[in-house]
């Protein structure tokens, strides 16, 4: 055994993330920039949304003092000069007092025209005669030109993961090419010799490799683009050279392999055997999760992950999801969809460490919150994961929940 | 005005979807089935996982009953016959009484070794004998074989969208094909004469197409294929050309236009005209989204979505992604994840249709529930949408919400 671990805090590993920086930019099509994160004051609004003051309803367009005081009994008069037809120019009219013009919802508002009367409101004396009943304010009806987005404006907030509305608003304002972070690569290896690639035929002795599979997806799922460089033997010099590799050719690069006490330190020696890294993380207070290791190099990062799939899930959320989020230009935390729930069951943990526990979750019959119950299981086992829909959270200074208490549960995604 | 409404309950339209069916399966790698959903009862464990009992510690692997009794102060003494290394097959070894053989984590179990001794409460006296201090029970730190999935388990429950684990335990079990429902196609079609594309410089009286785009992000979103087919002109006759092929060409179509009622009965008549199809909803009851029309022509399915993006939303996320979902084999429910928060203040709603109010969404100090905030603006507004960050739910017969009253809020993706 080479040691023990430094055991460091979640809060303390975070941390470490200050010295990584967003990863450089490329520019993308606008309508393939879902979930991407637009580089900082690359955006503004270059025209105005609308581009004109649109009619919000089917009606007349009017100068509103000219409906003031109108109802039921005593309605105004106005002369219809025309209809502005969908997609023509509002503005090839121009109105009068006493004046009103035939409008559709988006379509634009003429000249002088500060309001529209919705058709229920009206009744058609003639083809050349309206009478509107009911009085409209200035602005009623009526989306401005810029009221949406003025010239100029700020369009989304920084650090934004883009959203399907989010792309329509760029659609709106005519912005088509976007300037983004780069999506981050990620190297993953599985070390092991009894490991064998999922489509191999099983010798005695020998088990599926499970992780490289699972962290793929995870990446997937977190926005990256993942490369696996298969099973590794146990052999220093032949890993430092995959590993070498793969760090050229990628962001990012996840370790994984078995959970005996061994592999870590082979695990260990490999990321300090990397040329110019620097372990950063050797244990983290966190459980499962603990044997997790951190090492840089420049701006690309090396995790050496628990060999347990359960555990290096966990791990990849608490902090390699985060700082995948962070190179991708987001906020360096794990994203996932934080819920309030009720414990079914008492829940033992250790203080001085954080747990977290796999959960399955059903809804209440009385409708408040969730009730979460915990999927225990060994932890080299994989059917509590497939039962599992999230994660709950122990803190550090907590010996354990009561039943009935309520709990913060981080939502697979 | 071409005919009222026939508006039908939120669960009435959810009725409709009984006669539409999963989509055809395909055969992809396992590996590329994150988000996919598996045909049901193509799938089957054909062997055990894990392949052979192993060792979920560094030890030695014992009989158990040469434990029994054991204690620091009297240790068993074994006889050390050998180390098991990791991939090789443990069974080359068999334990006698009163023998151990040094095993790994995830190392195979020897022949009638039952119990696994942690390195820990273990002292070499020799090479060639261990001193044990604790007793072991049968099965103590042992993962048997088949104890994860046994052969011809079920492995995954039916209907259920493919996670990394999932994907892991595939991988695990060396299945590395799977049958899936094709991922549903999606026509596009946007109308208006007043419509730009996005790209296109704008002309006076013109607007650029929102709607394509958001809804493209959508679907894309919800695992479908999007496929536009751009801005066609108000012409029956062209936009049922239109139609016809792009219903060909795929699952599903979104229809959708201005807001204006002649631009709707033009939407209706489309529906209407496309050969054999059959109209099965004009009008729902809820706010934003009534004018939402749906039509069939075999399993496919033709919806006509409100004009205002922000109505169309709603209508996608309530209406259109169940039926997506349901063609890619699962439940026909939003998939949304669905919280409980406290409104931050009064929101009225009207008796007689559901609501569904965008609304912000802040973490509250205390660490209960989170705060929602409407974000109220004009329904041709963008910029509400942008700083939502789900709908807020009020039901048929609630006239409202009191300021700090508990409700249910779905999140955006």
């Amino acid at each position: 055994m080479k040691g023990f671990f430094q055991l460091i805090s979640s809060a303390e590993f975070y941390r470490l993330f200050s010295r990584f920086s967003p990863l450089p930019e490329e520019e993308i099509a606008s309508g393939d920039g879902l979930g991407r994160v637009v580089v900082e004051n690359s955006l503004k609004a270059a025209e105005q949304l609308p581009p004109f003051s649109r009619s919000t309803m089917d009606g007349f367009a009017v100068r509103a003092r000219d409906t003031f005081g109108c109802s039921e009994s005593e309605p105004a008069l106005l002369d219809i000069i025309g209809e502005i037809a969908m997609g023509r120019p509002g503005t090839e009219f121009t109105l009068k007092p006493g004046q009103a013009v035939h409008i559709w919802t988006g379509g634009e508002l003429p000249d002088k025209g500060d309001g529209v009367v919705m058709v229920e409101y009206t009744h058609l004396m003639d083809s050349r005669t309206v009478e509107v009943f009911r009085p409209v304010a200035p602005g009623e009806n009526v989306i401005r030109a810029g009221e949406d987005f003025e010239q100029d404006a700020e369009i989304l907030p920084a650090k934004r993961m883009l959203r399907s509305q989010d792309l329509g608003v760029l659609a709106g304002l005519g912005i088509t090419r976007l300037n983004v972070h780069r999506r981050p690569r990620v190297g993953i290896i599985s070390t092991g010799d009894e490991l064998v690639a999922p489509d191999q035929p099983l010798a005695p002795g020998k088990i599926r490799d499970i992780n490289s599979t699972t962290l793929a997806a995870l990446v997937t799922e977190a926005g990256g683009m993942p490369k696996c460089y298969g099973i590794i033997e146990d052999n220093l010099e032949k890993m430092l050279g995959v590993c070498e590799q793969a760090l050229r050719e990628n962001d990012l690069l996840l370790l994984s392999g078995g959970s005996s006490v061994g592999r870590r330190d082979f695990t260990l020696q490999v990321l300090e055997g990397l040329h110019g890294s620097e372990l950063l993380a050797h244990g983290v207070a966190i459980r499962p999760g603990k044997p997790t290791l951190l090492a840089a190099r420049g701006n690309k990062a090396v995790f050496g992950l628990p060999g347990h799939v359960a555990s290096a899930m966990v791990v990849f959320y608490l902090f390699v999801r985060p700082l995948l989020r962070l190179f991708a230009g987001l906020a360096p935390t794990h994203g996932l969809t934080e819920i309030q729930v009720t414990c079914r069951e008492q829940i033992p943990s250790t203080i001085g460490r954080e747990e977290y526990v796999r959960v399955s979750l059903e809804k209440d019959k009385h409708d408040t919150l969730p009730i979460a119950t915990p999927v225990y299981g060994k932890s080299g086992l994989l059917r509590p994961l497939v039962a599992a829909d999230g994660l709950l959270v122990i803190g550090r200074d907590v010996e354990g929940l009561d039943r009935n208490a309520q709990a913060r549960v981080l939502l697979f995604p």
